[in-house]
């Protein structure tokens, strides 16, 4: 900001100009940035103040009836508790309960999964809650992820902790590890350090599988007669922990809209050039939320959909012929440049390859050395596996994840589709199908550079409201419960504040 | 902006919250391209009005003097040109001419080379500063680069054409196509354009290369009497095209922010995740200066800079080894992540490496195979190829780029360096001489993302001014020039404005 603001009350035109020239300065990241870190998330009417209700309503159950009787059985204590939903003191509901005891209590949280933008606000909004309340609370942040739980590492969180990580990216205050809190050795740590650090609390901040690990923990907690009551926070930029109470996750809207920005440099390069078709993998795994929304956002030339290619079951060679059939259709138009997007997850949703992972990973857990996998594949699945590049066969045979899936993020699907693309195109052109310019493709994995991003004004605000939300579940005694926001899509004043059992999104 | 500001004057303070809200809204980045799509970029004093002054200096000679006689043999009508200088009209500066005769010119305007952001202010500081002293001079732009200029495939540049360009990435108005206008054939094809378009002025818009050959044009047509002026315009993202008159080029500011940006992420991403050293490619061929900036800018753990390697002869061992005992000496203060920048040229700064490439180029250009060079390499360099990865020797035997330098963008040295260093750190473990975790490399290559991004304000400014520039050039009577300013660090109504001959800069 080299040109700063005059002190003294100027005309709006004056003031309008002199923003826009700060605005449009060099520095502007810098401006953005300053002012960002500076920001005060807003709460909804229902969490202001002190005096916060609480309406339990009827027994939830699963979505799916038929699934009833084997989230109960496995879930018996946690299972079946009512919503609840956070309204104003003054509120005319009258089953509603005004809380108003705030002992000192003590949390602990826990960064589980991959970071996502504003995970830090989850942080923030309960320290906030806790302190507003009782100032003798206390919050401890679990350093190193969930192993940082097992090891009882703990930093407390303080405002002075907190300064410079509000609303920023990264979770690089506390930091994570694993993504899994699921044997019983883990359950057991995780227990026995619940106690020894007398929590009344345990927030675990995650996507899907934290999430189920946080019931679980609930349900383990809740039959071991320990105090600690377990509650989730949907954070994910995958933006795959949905249903009817989580309309998104914290992180999903920065991730989108700093890839899409990226995407459409991408695009502009792709008309400047006109001689590259770009082909750019991004984020998400079973779920390809994140390919979707970039689409809307920026409008590249194709995307192809994981969910897409599982239900209509189409192979490499029919996602081949379909990229080839457009950048044919685009060359007769005399455009030979483009841009598609793909998601990480694409690749075990193309069926054949589903089931060739399936048979490494079979073999890998048998024991079976990477060098000898190929020979001991069924017929079918060699014949696909020694089809497939050399760069590829060595990405498949990697470990797959804690979760079973394989190394998505170092599969390089993209540079696959471009090699049998390019493949394909070459012997077109041979037979003359094919009169465009020479087919070129570039590469693209946008997957770790937009997650540690600054996160958007929407992610400051929903994650700092669930961070609220966490002490108010706590203060009204539940376990097993999920943060909630809904009605997210219009201005923060109009959000409704709540908690779900966790089990009934199974 | 869901909060639009009130449309009556409000005090200061109100207005400050009023536009910290729009600026930290979740769509900021719309906001500030909005804003930047309505900025006017700034001219210095002597570029305002109609009136400006050109004040012709000494005759130059080349840098080094060693050099100035070949040069001279090789421009003997563009060698030798005195510098100029614009001012203002009421400057005093005896000698100094006040140009009075604009009288309606034709000019083209060619984008050369690979895009950088901005490129489109030159166009429009030049339309600008065409129509303000004849309303009726006429700016063609070529399409498709320098093909479009050989094939005279033009646009007539006016507002409307213009309107949705302003201070906008990439080069998608004209689009580009090849490098170079060199071989006689592409010579003349220029010439007979040039001829048959009655073109006063001839603008190349581009980097090192192009100004080459815009000095080498410029030559050409002045034996070959022809009236059309070429004037250079030093464009390209690299910041390669430097010397005592050009202080940096259109296109490296912006680039360097928005890769710093990346690159800042990318760090929390290490700090959070704690598990993965990122080896980050940056643009920038003979020169380092991308990876330099952005480090100074980003901070990241190490940077290797071609120069540094070619100067010092580092082998591809020697960076090994400097990498891993970079990585082994953080493993013992417990840290086991980092971030690695890389110019994609580094890979022909290796000495051994470099050989190997002249040796392939050699065996290519004499129509060898791909598959029957590794057999006819000499022994060495057979030794090492064979050392290296099956990825990068494939990569190794693409086609050199039309200037005779390796397909760099296509290269993956940040894959190559990451694979030997985790080879090395493996054995260090095995030998009990590093103790930290397992290494894991996560590789990304910021190519082509920030190419077609929002400039920033300096290079709208910049691109702009030279845009002008160009016109005063022209009106100059002069040939064989590349316009400049100086005193760049400081705001812009101290830049100072002026033309030098091309040739100057060899």
């Amino acid at each position: 900001m080299n040109k700063p603001c005059p002190r003294k009350p100027l005309d709006l035109t004056t003031l309008l100009k002199c923003f826009t020239i700060d605005l449009i300065q060099a520095d502007w990241r810098l401006v953005v940035q300053k002012l960002r870190s500076q920001y005060q998330p807003e709460l909804p009417p229902c969490l202001q103040g002190t005096t916060v209700r609480v309406e339990l309503g009827d027994a939830t159950t699963a979505l799916d009836p038929a699934d009833a009787h084997t989230i109960n059985r496995a879930f018996p204590l946690t299972y079946g508790q009512p919503l609840a939903h956070f309204l104003r003191a003054t509120a005319q509901v009258p089953d509603a309960q005004i809380i108003t005891e705030h002992p000192t209590i003590r949390v602990g949280l826990v960064f589980c999964g991959r970071q996502s933008p504003s995970g830090h606000n989850v942080i923030w909004g309960l320290h906030d809650a806790l302190k507003i309340h009782n100032s003798k609370s206390t919050l401890l942040g679990f350093l190193g992820g969930s192993e940082g739980l097992f090891a009882q590492k703990t930093l407390e969180i303080t405002d002075d902790v907190l300064s410079t990580y509000k609303n920023q990216g990264g979770y690089d205050l506390l930091g994570r590890t694993k993504d899994q809190i699921r044997t019983m050795e883990q359950v057991n740590a995780a227990l026995t350090a619940c106690k020894d650090l007398k929590l009344d609390g345990l927030i675990i901040v995650g996507g899907v599988t934290s999430n189920t690990d946080a019931a679980q923990l609930a349900e383990t907690f809740a039959a071991a007669n320990c105090a600690t009551k377990v509650v989730g926070v949907p954070v994910t930029l995958n933006g795959d922990l949905k249903n009817q109470f989580v309309e998104t996750d914290v992180g999903f809207d920065t991730i989108c809209k700093v890839n899409s920005q990226l995407i459409s440099n991408v695009c502009t390069d792709a008309l400047s050039a006109e001689k590259y078709y770009y082909f750019i993998r991004l984020m998400g795994r079973k779920a390809s939320h994140v390919a979707l929304e970039c689409t809307l956002q920026s409008h590249p030339n194709m995307v192809i959909l994981g969910e897409e290619v599982a239900a209509s079951k189409l192979t490499l060679f029919d996602l081949t012929k379909q990229i080839c059939d457009a950048v044919q259709a685009r060359a007769e138009q005399d455009k030979n440049h483009g841009v598609i997007l793909l998601p990480e997850g694409l690749i075990e949703s193309i069926p054949e390859v589903y089931a060739l992972l399936k048979e490494i990973h079979s073999l890998l857990r048998q024991g079976v050395l990477t060098d000898s996998i190929s020979s001991q594949l069924s017929p079918w699945a060699s014949a696909l596996f020694n089809f497939l590049p050399d760069f590829i066969r060595k990405q498949l045979l990697l470990d797959p994840e804690s979760d079973d899936s394989a190394q998505l993020s170092q599969i390089e699907t993209e540079k696959l589709l471009a090699h049998l693309v390019e493949t394909e195109i070459n012997k077109r052109q041979k037979q003359g199908k094919y009169k465009g310019k020479k087919f070129n493709a570039v590469c693209h994995f946008f997957g770790y550079q937009a997650r540690g991003s600054l996160p958007s004004k929407f992610d400051c605000d929903y994650a700092y409201v669930l961070g609220h939300i966490c002490y108010h579940i706590l203060a009204a005694g539940l376990n097993g419960y999920m943060a909630t926001v809904t009605n997210l899509k219009n201005p923060v004043n109009k959000w409704r504040c709540g908690a779900a059992p966790i089990t009934v999104g199974f």
